[in-house]
């Protein structure tokens, strides 16, 4: 490809076709729209990738991404701030904020414990959420990790910590997601979806 | 969304979901990917970007993205000198030289004209184009653009400035794509197929 495109663009195409969803094809039209853009939005486009790494502030409470001391939700005196909702990152409380459902407030893991990708319990913040166990006035903590063996697996490590503690440990309900056709839900999920019938 | 992640992250997303054909979820997960990587990956990335807008070079003569002063297909004294395809980008010649077929030299237009997007033949290579054919020995001018209309109007308005000149103008053939199903090409494909048909 060098001899076609000269070695800028090459490199240009393999630190985009780095990034997650991003093939070699959808890379290089990026690339080449990059190089069609103007001077100023292109140096707009590389200080907002250099300003969000280096200036990312984390809630000092439930370590979600904010611009303050403390977030919006943790602020939040209305919340109900005796139940916390363990999620992974901060895309998954936008998520669960749009069901407007949830009045309590959040712990962001910042991560999901995956033996494979070699993230351990360290590396998420498990360590804040104990901390603010001890610290503060909790009944209840709703693990609201995602449903897959990374996600369970963290609900599980994390449950084996708090549950000592005395305090109700909860998981998000496994089931059939509402509008989906029975005929393509996998078998597992059909398993949970009747182990965890309730009555009407 | 300000609220849940913070300004640096809003700017980000709103930064990434400005390139071609990255919607506002697929910003948000390149940007929580973008926070997660190491701090020299991301200004390596953010480099990649800004240098290959600053220290972009094009080909002396047919204007494709290269290293050196003259790329390498024009230095090639093996293939054909006297035959240009005109193609819009440097991923049209690419896609050309994987066939093997084509063993002339490039034009490369760095773009289309295209009167909806604002783009006039000045903001394309045409003048360059003429000015090849005025200076080198040229026999044949071969439109190899896009089959769409920016990529016809391109093709008519270089024609026209080309064939007065005396030289012979060529237009790379429509029809059906090999491996197609007739069923499935649209109704001016299987004319133009029709019309371009050749004895066997």
């Amino acid at each position: 490809m060098n001899g076609y495109y000269g070695s800028q663009m090459v490199s240009l195409i393999e630190q985009l076709s780095r990034l997650p969803g991003i093939g070699a094809k959808t890379a290089g039209r990026l690339a080449f729209h990059i190089i069609s853009m103007s001077k100023d939005r292109v140096e707009e486009l590389a200080q907002a990738i250099v300003s969000a790494k280096d200036n990312i502030k984390y809630c000092k409470r439930c370590c979600t991404i904010t611009d303050n001391e403390i977030c919006p939700m943790c602020a939040d005196k209305d919340r109900d701030q005796k139940i916390i909702m363990v999620v992974e990152d901060s895309r998954d409380m936008a998520a669960y904020e749009k069901t407007g459902e949830f009045r309590g407030i959040y712990h962001i893991l910042q991560g999901v414990i995956s033996p494979l990708a070699g993230v351990g319990p360290n590396e998420v913040r498990v360590k804040e959420l104990l901390d603010r166990i001890k610290e503060e006035d909790i009944e209840e903590i709703i693990l609201a990790t995602n449903p897959n063996v990374e996600g369970e697996t963290t609900a599980m490590y994390i449950s084996k910590l708090v549950k000592p503690l005395g305090i109700k440990t909860t998981r998000i309900a496994h089931g059939v997601p509402v509008g989906g056709d029975l005929e393509y839900v996998d078998e597992v999920t059909l398993s949970r979806a009747l182990q965890g019938r309730l009555e009407i």
